[in-house]
């Protein structure tokens, strides 16, 4: 068996992220600031919290941090700098967990990774204070954190323009979601996935790590154009795994997207080459609670027969060869690019 | 006609405090982030959240992190300086539209100063978003502003405990808005008001300030024993008012704290010092959505014949004798103690 020094380098890092939540969430339950009162109310809150960010994850997003990080500090990282970075870099799974406990109230979503959502567990009223919560708990990790205080400045004010950023894409989306297909244009899709995920999922967590080794302005500029291709390009391959993947490897219902009236390019853009029964019939699917599996069958075909699928992988391929061509001629040092490099690779050839 | 010189005060600075206001969001709006995307989508949200903030309010904390800032600030404050704390003390009125856009959707509240609740304009999925966003926009303020770095890092952790346990506070409520009255204690209750309202309302606006002021740990405490007895004497008398008041006065239903089943200190008494038929009563119509004139009516005279108003009246007299004491006996300048020995009596002789 070859092993992937790339894949096992995710892993050791995804390993020390998950060590670091588990100490994190049993610090904060067992000093819990409200337990002296006797009452210990809140502790349910803390304990959905925690158990819902310890599901599991891929872990992207501080492990980007953790790279942007390495991208950009001038000097040889020590051990303590490494637990540093590391220790700081789950702020990002608490502002995921806060957005994932906020969207599951909106989409009515009863399941994340095959357990209950939080407002299945505590109720709606409670689980939009343990997002609320959660968020605060996210970003006292960067204050808290050893790093100069200029630098925690810049890394909170990024910080908050992520968490303004993603509500902003999040209501654009609820918004399309509400509108007939035929009266969407691709360029409020585009909009979605650069909010969404594009400027949250990669760009964000990078500049931040980059932030954290005090990278200039430029510098974030030259991550910037790395991360908005890969970004798209991580988002398509997304909506096409929420279709075409295997169910069981995907942690969610392979339906949802479509009984979400989810707007994404590769149902955009199978509606808009169909032919006239191809257009009524993605038509009366979308939005629609109770989907056949015949019926999830004639809308994987209509993906493949209007070219869209081929369209969206292809269109993935063109944006990871631009955030590739943009890496090379970068200014980040060779380890860093190396790692992009094959991180580009991974995101667009995954299977869940 | 005799001129109050404290109302007066109170008055001029609440004018700074709702120009700054207006200012603010005609920024936010015109500046808006999104807009060069042609597509302004979000443009529905930010007006939201401004015209509820805007709607007016008594912008009692404002004026306490102005004054919090003043009773410690150890130079004359210049004009300039003036204008920096009041454009920074806006702040919390952000933070305070973040939760009462929250809180209607769980009360499930259709009105607010007389007009529609954010989430019956925009729906309940973009009235979550909208909290978020005001709760981010409010942060910034704080990190924007012209105090040194070490001050207003000092600022956005306290900013960001004051969310955290105003969450807690609101999560304690909703947790007894669920249950009988018979089975609450006065000790939750009170941990209800105090996180809810005396660290929220009362003391992280006057320590926001005084940290503004670069006060010592010291000073904060002091703050801390002159806020939370007014804090607490200020829900009693809120709680008073929430069922004698005119309703015009008030701007909200006088039914609606009943309605929401909400566990005052005044009803709490009531019950517990009831007789059984009052006891009935009064559990009868907790969470009753469709109350009858004659039982508010009769809702009052319980509250009053077991001496649960007269009570409430005299608890809230010694805990503003307690912070008349504590103001005295502080180490603050003596306007800002003038101005909080006024603000103690003021806060339970008003009427709204």
């Amino acid at each position: 068996m070859i092993i992937n020094p790339f894949k096992s380098e995710l892993n050791n890092i995804k390993t020390k992220i998950d060590n670091e939540l588990n100490h994190f969430f049993s610090e904060i339950i067992t000093n819990n600031k409200i337990t002296n009162n006797k009452l210990n109310f809140n502790k349910p809150l803390l304990e959905a919290i925690s158990e819902f960010t310890l599901r599991g994850g891929k872990r992207i997003r501080p492990i980007l941090i953790v790279k942007g990080f390495e991208a950009f500090e001038k000097e040889t990282i020590s051990e303590s700098m490494m637990q540093e970075i590391i220790k700081t870099s789950i702020c990002i799974e608490l502002m995921q967990s806060s957005f994932l406990i906020h969207d599951d109230i909106m989409d009515e979503a009863y399941t994340r990774r095959n357990k209950p959502t939080v407002h299945k567990m505590l109720g709606k009223n409670a689980a939009i204070l343990a997002g609320n919560v959660a968020m605060v708990l996210g970003q006292n990790i960067i204050l808290n954190s050893n790093f100069k205080g200029e630098i925690k400045q810049k890394a909170v004010k990024r910080f908050n323009e992520i968490i303004e950023m993603t509500n902003y894409g999040q209501l654009l989306d609820l918004q399309l979601s509400e509108k007939n297909i035929g009266d969407v244009s691709e360029e409020e899709i585009s909009q979605v996935i650069l909010l969404k995920t594009a400027k949250y999922t990669i760009e964000g967590p990078l500049q931040l790590g980059a932030i954290f080794a005090g990278a200039t302005d430029k510098q974030l500029l030259e991550l910037s154009n790395i991360s908005i291709p890969i970004g798209i390009a991580f988002q398509i391959q997304d909506d096409i795994l929420g279709i075409f993947a295997d169910e069981k490897e995907l942690g969610k219902s392979i339906y949802s997207d479509i009984q979400e009236n989810k707007k994404t390019l590769l149902v955009w853009y199978a509606y808009n080459k169909g032919n006239p029964e191809q257009k009524m019939f993605i038509k009366s699917i979308l939005g629609k609670k109770e989907i056949s599996l015949n019926e999830f069958e004639e809308l994987k075909k209509s993906i493949i027969d209007t070219g869209s699928l081929d369209y969206s992988k292809k269109k993935a391929l063109l944006l990871i060869n631009e955030a590739k061509n943009n890496i090379n001629k970068s200014s980040i040092n060779k380890e860093a690019k190396n790692f992009l490099l094959n991180f580009a690779e991974y995101l667009v050839k995954r299977e869940k």
